[in-house]
């Protein structure tokens, strides 16, 4: 049997966009866009050209993007004026992309109370918008804002409004349940009648809101009443409580059926396998924590906590387990089995050049690794700590140096006559080979603005290690991330520092403690441990 | 039309507490046991009596419920030996519970496979086991272990095992997607032909997981195919992904059609009414950053970025909305962010009792925002320093006091003959009213460990403010957000800190710098002009 051809559009960058607390610079977009294009996903909306700085900044330097459709939302033409002359939508197609989104009102209530116009002006707006993308040569797309709870209230009008768009040439007309309060038995019905009022389903599209936990049921009812374009967002990003997850659908439809055997959709078995990794590098993005509990994706989602589905599992991990976790790039979790960690664990140690140790240490590896991530370490994102710690493990690490101690000083105060400023000074005694090294740094940029105490703190430690000192000097930190973490009953901070050196190599460390301060020098002695290793620096 | 009755049961203290990093204390099971009694939960699950200390404490000093039916958990006998004579099964009886559920395998993959027993030993277990319960007086309820994806693989089996503890005299028989992998096609399938079997629909419950996001959908699918009991979790907690969401399905339930027209529940609309507040009551006992964006309760469930939303939700709220916040407990919000228009801003000075202002200053608000923006300040999830700012720009800021001058010192050193440990000091100078307020205080929590330079900060902050040491008494910082980001061409970093009062209010402000104490102290400083803002505090 022929496979339909089911298609993805993902509008993170846009919808997700409105998450309360994300704000995506053009950097992040470019580089989320990239993503969603190697995945495979088929439609990228970019954001609303003109709308905010960042989304023209974004557009203005738009990514090239191999097979995905790069698209730009935006909204129907505002009445009294002409597609042309209207200037919101003129941002929106000077942006260029080959491929347009406008939302438009097809809700009656909708369209005279919030708008305060007739519904058939409406109408015109709707027809004139989309005969105006179709004329400059690009794809038209029409979100139906508030479909479901317009096709409640009035259905013909809802479904006129829909088929105005269709009329008008639009490639896709996407039913939209704007406010995320419809059920599965309203999105079936309600996609049943615009099918059945002329609108094929391989021109229809869904784009649901989770308000009731509804939104990936919701968006899978659409698909089996017959829409063939899925709108969502990487792990349910958007306004109030996000939209259909894509995260979640895509394995659903790639791995279960009814979907696996009748659609066909750009993501490849290969795309499928990087998921886990995309979904943790958009939190990496927005330094949010990443949800534990995700379907597929989440760190917990294949963690078998229960005693009796552990040893289950370790008979067979079919009978606690709906797909195989590798299939979606994630691991299993079993606590009290290291059973599961072992393979990866060989697979890391080999990246880092270590030969594979025997058995019994190799536990002793796994066993500190899960007693530090209790703790709220986290090594997936901080390899060259990982390969620190297993060499301790392992008694390979040479003892380079010795922090004896550090001090660090935040002053804020008002000179006479001056501006009120801050002030960072660092004090680190390092043992180096029996000899002690005393540095101190007060922290300023060229500008003489404060850059705190983690950089005070590195100006010191790079100031003078000794023998160590030349393989230091092209050295520097590149980024550096904070997270507060739950490990064991209290709230740590867990710092991730990414260091460059001037061959372009880059590295990541962590460091954890109730105390920033503290966390960050953990991952700076790392960082600094680290390029020693790979300079082969010998220790004295 | 008479409705018909839906009873509740939840399992947030069994298999919510299967939760990677959930372990609840018995006094924690208490507490959430009684407010759910109080909800009106009709089936409250304690634990499993005798599988580990804190359950079997637990029982041992059993909650008194008002209303709900206090449950223990367990398994059906094994092979071998009586149910008289199963001491897993004692243990469980023991606990003296009115009613007893007992998980079994209705799969024959797992009978074969994991329990190692044939396909009728396995029937006799149910049934002896069930009758065991009701001969001495309790009431039973049966836990059909993989029930969807036994019907899958041998339809007959899995009926006939659900019949087996039916026949034996069990109250309810439950339909169990243990591994989360149903989709809601085949709950629907496999509920009807159990209730075709001849077991009927008012006996029957449903208990999904989370493993595809379908654990709500799936559980109303199996309401619409017949089913009158429902088990879920507080905050969907449980095993992997999670359980059905009880926290989402009861505001659908009560709430939307056909739901709310056809079925009574032991929820009243004021038990609704606490819904938002017992959600984020489970978080608190957990020390778990409560979830944003989740359906209903979640902090933004009503928060509206968009700026087009949000001046249509000023005209009427049910342009944006698909029920009324307060219904649940919850609230409207509608943050500033870069995309906030001029009614996004009259609605949050309305919101903070802020009479609106004439044109101009409105225009100078918002350049403030979008200069602080650029900045790095976001004050769409800083809703509190939002205030603070639009009242220093209009002018009617309290000053309650100055900060003079701040020193914080973080030092790591290893005393003779002791451990190397860290230590946090923090000296700050306050002017109130004329008058020099010097403070002093280390970071200690209650077993000795530094807690950083934020908190000695606070400390020091909250140790002497003269006049309105009172009214910050009962303020405590809850939750502490790092973020680096770019603003203009150096990284800074952004601090959200959330405070809370012994009202429960919850507020957040923003700091930004790039030094990270710096950025830090701002945000407290906001937080603490917000708490006397708010109590009426006079500046002196």
């Amino acid at each position: 049997m022929t496979k339909e051809r089911l298609y993805l559009y993902d509008t993170t960058l846009r919808d997700g966009q409105q998450t309360q607390g994300v704000d995506f610079t053009a950097e992040d977009k470019t580089r989320i866009a990239t993503a969603l294009d190697r995945l495979g996903i088929d439609y990228v909306e970019g954001g609303w050209p003109g709308a905010n700085p960042t989304d023209s900044d974004f557009f203005d330097a738009a990514p090239t993007l191999d097979k995905a459709v790069f698209t730009a939302f935006g909204m129907t033409k505002r009445s009294g004026r002409s597609a042309a002359n209207d200037d919101v939508l003129a941002a929106v197609m000077n942006a260029n992309t080959p491929a347009v989104c406008l939302v438009g009102k097809t809700h009656d209530f909708h369209v005279t109370k919030a708008l305060g116009i007739s519904l058939d002006e409406n109408l015109d707006n709707i027809r004139e918008s989309v005969a105006h993308i179709i004329a400059q040569g690009r794809e038209a797309l029409f979100d139906c804002e508030h479909f479901f709870d317009g096709y409640k209230a009035n259905p013909d009008y809802t479904i006129n409004a829909a088929k105005a768009a269709y009329d008008a040439g639009a490639r896709w007309i996407v039913l939209c349940d704007t406010n995320g309060g419809a059920l599965p038995d309203e999105v079936r019905s309600a996609t049943k009648a615009v099918i059945a009022a002329g609108i094929p389903g391989d021109h229809l599209g869904i784009h649901t809101h989770n308000d009731t936990e509804m939104a990936v049921a919701n968006t899978l009812v659409a698909v089996d009443a017959g829409v063939r374009q899925i709108q969502g967002t990487l792990n349910g990003l958007g306004e109030r409580c996000g939209n259909a997850n894509l995260t979640a659908l895509i394995p659903t439809l790639l791995l279960k059926e009814p979907y696996a055997s009748l659609y066909d959709t750009g993501v490849s078995a290969a795309g499928l396998k990087s998921l886990t990794q995309l979904s943790r590098m958009l939190d990496d993005i927005l330094n949010r924590v990443s949800h534990k509990w995700a379907a597929y994706v989440g760190a917990s989602a294949f963690a078998h906590k229960a005693g009796l589905h552990a040893s289950a599992i370790l008979k067979d991990p079919t009978t606690y387990e709906h797909v195989d976790p590798s299939l979606v790039g994630n691991q299993r979790i079993i606590p009290m089995s290291n059973q599961a960690g072992q393979s990866n664990l060989r697979k890391r140690l080999k990246d880092a050049g270590i030969a594979a140790p025997e058995g019994a240490q190799m536990l002793e590896i796994l066993d500190e690794i899960k007693r530090r991530e209790d703790q709220g370490y986290a090594y997936d994102s901080a390899q060259a700590s990982f390969e620190i710690l297993a060499r301790r493990v392992l008694g390979i690490l040479p003892r380079f140096f010795e922090i004896m101690r550090y001090r660090v000083t935040v002053e804020r105060a008002k000179a006479p006559g001056m501006e009120r400023r801050t002030l960072s000074e660092a004090v680190v005694a390092v043992n180096i080979g029996g000899q002690k090294h005393l540095s101190a740094s007060e922290s300023m940029d060229d500008s003489g603005n404060d850059q705190g105490p983690v950089n005070a703190l590195w100006r010191a430690l790079e100031r003078d290690l000794g023998p160590y000192q030349a393989i230091i000097d092209d050295m520097h930190l590149v980024d550096f991330k904070v997270r507060i973490t739950n490990g064991g009953t209290e709230a740590v901070t867990r710092v991730v520092i990414d260091s460059e050196d001037g061959e372009g190599r880059r590295w990541s460390t962590v460091g954890v403690s109730a105390n920033i301060v503290d966390a960050s020098f953990e991952a700076l002695v790392d960082a600094i441990n680290w390029k020693l290793l790979r300079d082969g620096a010998v220790a004295v």
